[in-house]
């Protein structure tokens, strides 16, 4: 494959070509249509970006991939590049330093941001390099590349979400009339899927439609995508909306332009390639403001989302109460993940998994970003530390909760670095903060305490999380890196983000404290506060209770309290047993 | 005098002119040579900007000084507006809004930043209205301006500063090298003062020159100041500067620059005029490092505050062992001033003070710039709590620290809030955290316990504080904004910055407690903590222990140990005796 690629690089006079693992819409999971750096690679990670030149082919990816990436690349041709490692540039330099002046880069602009267009662009200038974006050169050589995505979509009811769609695409026709813009371009597929309230089943763990909006200022809008026949079927509540084919999209942006309209559109989440028929960068970018009110769920929402964490807490109990029973018997990691995605489903509005649960046994658990998979799981002893990271998609809300359970012995050192990250979790989930404070100013409160020792985690500690969408969403989130747009993003009222400080011991045992939290205005005007949406017990085998202040216990005893209130109903015998015992006093 | 510009307005055809408070070097402080808006408005305020139309003359100054603006422009026909609150627009988007599309807004290139007019001219260019730059009204209307300062300028001995001027104008070439520059255009005093180890008094508050250097970096280095007697006398250790007059320096830069050198220079620092001068904007503007490692203070220096800290606590204690007595016998908040500057000046090493010390009785300590003047200055009682922010500037070493204290009776309320200061001021002083760490991350440290009594203070909670420079200096920083570049600059071992969480209480009393404190690298790698450098018992009378965790207990006690063994060898007798009082366990 890479020989047929470098045949199609001579006929078209590139000397390198860059293959992303995006998709048009700038996804976090692309569908199997847009997979080509995996298809040409065999590389499976979730991130990484391929490069092929007339002699070389090199592949960066993360350090969260290095293992995955160099058993995966074994016996091909592919080096590869560890980002973030000394002496590795990023690939852009990398092509500034290896091609010479002259020569030209190629990227397929369909899949390629009109933002990161834009960069690599300017940086292979500096190099006296040429980009060229026109170019589809996977096209010419996956014979049998998957088609674009059409699976069925349905409503999500107004029931759930709590809004009418004609009210959200009122409310983006009123801000484009204040922008002036005749048209606005939606290309990310939540804001699609939010604005419609839409649901589709195109991509794994997002509940989403692979399509476009363009929105018009005077009511014409378009929609484009495969599914136009399911659109019609369930959608004659969509009157106003032309339903047309995905591929159209660019044309339609082409005739618009062509009749001088102003379209806006947003050039991170937009390919160069409908920027380039929408009239150029230059005149169309304009970051929407989808993100935001998407982020910001409304009290119906908030409503089923403290509903939905009942249910949740039930699959994750029943789990709890089978494990002991089925390490006994002998299971594996995978196992474990493949049993609670089960019992997730006893509740009718379960959908699918909101991610791949990390199942992560011992050392296991300390990398972050682990999937057992059948063939490689680990099995499981009735002993030390078990971290489970999972989440489900439901009709009436997304959750994403992590637990870390004793099996049986632990050390005092697990206990007390469990204290510890209970400590910032309780700290952060307490905190009350002005209006307008943003993520990197609290994250702190849960990095605190095991900063004090000289420990800390090496991923972020929330991130946003939709309403029956994406798992991870903008525009807040609260991390340590005060240049994150994220990160410096202000907190709003009825944002639902995740609060989730760890502690690994690499080969050893990993250790997260995963609630999910709302932000809520506080009764004194002007202050929020958090309020803890996720309930589930905190295990007490791992809780040094003399380590903790006076108000984080407190905390804690209230929150198991509010635990057994809320989820006690729901079970019975055994299972109410156990979470009786679970949520008892510190 | 505006009807004076107004004549000029017409006689070179703009429609309006901004006077803004800096000076061609964008100090903090300008020389009276550049008070060109304070003579034209009347305002004495240090922050403030003048707009002069034919028609209409408005003042845009912070709340800081909405009171005195009031006062001062009383009767005058100047309009005040007042910044950050509603409906008041900021002065460039009043232009936009008050100017007709083609006419032209004035400015005088020489003490207007590069940065700054590339932002006003872009926001005027949107209304399609011209910007000039190369007109200098004041100084046609100006008869009896100023001239440029001259005052005596001094070497800072190595012994001091810890390293010789060589070697700093070494670290600047080298850094040129690698930037491929010929020459750079040092244009903050303090960076000049920093470099050459020199230090001036034409500033108030600031030991700095009037200067500009030119660093070539083949060596060929030129100073341009009024001071050029001044420099050859104690300069002959400089023999390899040429010394130019201050008003040579575009000429140079024109010079350089027509023989195609490569010249860099700071658009924040530098006059758009002298930017113009060095080829434009585009292709000179380079930030430079000077800041950074101005601020990272050697072992030598730091050792040379940890002793200044001694004396400077001598002078604070005379102070508060005189200052009873002077309340029976009749004082006001003036003369504490003065008396604080007059016991600091025993230190033979004193210079003058950092600032204008802020002495606050009551309701005034709650004005968070309070200036108390000869005139208006409020008697002080027996009672109530006194707020002091005062400093010096030392040949080794410059001070600022503020204290609260009880003068007699307080209430509970005073002390609960005193206490939730010093709480946030301790869990700040006792952080660790990883390198990379920036301000913005560590700011809810010091506010967090008021946030979680819905309590807040409206500054800062740290500046950086320069070694016998400007007490405020970048480039890094402890605030609450995210998007601060001061704030998101990462905190790095030498640096010294203030610790002073407040809160005030408008009308009734204000509450800070100040210390500095340095940044220093942990013994574990790759963690550092705090220092606190100031020496100074906190006032037990407003300290509630019960509310302190064990942690902070302890670190008031070992910090008040501290004081005592460090400031008591120096005094004896009633001083030593209140002190030790002072210095007991809590």
């Amino acid at each position: 494959m890479l020989a047929a690629l470098r045949h199609q690089l001579l006929e078209h006079q590139l000397d390198a070509y860059v293959i992303p693992s995006t998709d048009p819409h700038q996804s976090e999971y692309p569908a199997p249509r847009w997979a080509a750096r995996e298809w040409l690679s065999g590389f499976t990670g979730s991130a990484g970006t391929l490069v092929v030149t007339l002699h070389e082919a090199r592949l960066w990816t993360d350090s969260r991939y290095f293992l995955q990436a160099e058993e995966e690349l074994a016996g091909s041709e592919i080096q590869l590049m560890r980002l973030k490692t000394p002496h590795t540039p990023e690939y852009a330099d990398w092509l500034c330093e290896h091609l010479l002046r002259g020569q030209t880069v190629g990227v397929d602009g369909r899949v390629f941001s009109a933002q990161a267009a834009k960069r690599l662009g300017g940086k292979l200038k500096k190099a006296e390099l040429q980009l060229r974006t026109d170019l589809d050169l996977i096209g010419l050589i996956w014979k049998d590349r998957p088609g674009l995505p059409n699976r069925p979509v349905s409503e999500h009811l107004a029931d759930f979400s709590g809004e009418k769609w004609e009210n959200r695409l009122q409310q983006l026709t009123d801000w484009m009339g204040e922008k002036q813009l005749d048209y606005y371009l939606v290309s990310a597929l939540d804001q699609l899927a939010w604005l419609l309230n839409l649901r589709g089943t195109d991509i794994d763990f997002n509940p989403l439609m692979v399509g476009y909006l363009v929105a018009g200022r005077r009511g014409d809008h378009a929609v484009f995508a495969e599914q136009v026949e399911a659109l019609a079927t369930w959608a004659d509540k969509l009157p106003e909306l032309q339903r047309r084919p995905y591929r159209e999209v660019a044309d339609y942006l082409r005739s618009l332009n062509a009749k001088d309209a102003d379209i806006g559109l947003d050039p991170a989440t937009t390919s160069v390639y409908l920027a380039t028929a929408a009239g150029g960068m230059a005149d169309c970018g304009v970051p929407n403001p989808i993100a935001k009110w998407k982020a910001i769920k409304n009290d119906v929402a908030l409503d089923h989302l403290r509903e939905v964490m009942r249910h949740d807490a039930v699959a994750l109990l029943r789990l709890r109460c089978w494990l002991d029973g089925a390490i006994r018997d002998g299971i594996t990691e995978y196992q474990v993940g493949e049993k609670l995605a089960e019992l997730r489903a006893e509740y009718p509005n379960y959908v699918s998994e909101s991610f791949n649960p990390i199942v992560g046994y011992g050392g296991n658990g300390a990398i972050v970003h682990y999937h057992a998979t059948p063939e490689k799981a680990a099995r499981i002893r009735p002993e030390g530390i078990l971290l489970l990271d999972s989440g489900g998609q439901y009709q009436n809300g997304t959750t994403d909760i992590t637990r870390t359970f004793a099996l049986g012995p632990v050390t005092d050192e697990q206990r007390r670095h469990f204290t510890l990250v209970l400590q910032g979790h309780i700290d952060l989930a307490m905190a009350r903060f002005p209006t307008g404070t943003s993520g990197v100013q609290l994250d702190v409160l849960a990095r605190g305490p095991l900063w004090q020792q000289g420990l800390n985690y090496g991923h972020g500690t929330g991130h946003g999380v939709g309403f029956f969408l994406n798992v991870h969403e903008g525009p807040a989130g609260i991390s340590p890196n005060p240049k994150s747009p994220t990160a410096q993003h202000p907190l709003e009222p009825g944002m639902v983000l995740s609060n989730e400080p760890g502690y690994y011991r690499e080969g050893e045992y990993g250790i997260r404290t995963e609630n999910l939290v709302a932000v809520r205005a506080s009764e004194q005007e002007g202050w929020l506060h958090f309020e803890t949406l996720t309930l589930f017990p905190i295990d007490r085998a791992l809780i040094v209770k003399e380590r903790l202040a006076g108000p984080q216990v407190q905390w804690m005893d209230v929150y198991h309290q509010s635990v057994l209130d809320r989820v006690g109903p729901l079970v019975a015998g055994e299972e109410l047993a156990w979470l009786r015992e679970a949520c008892g006093k510190l």
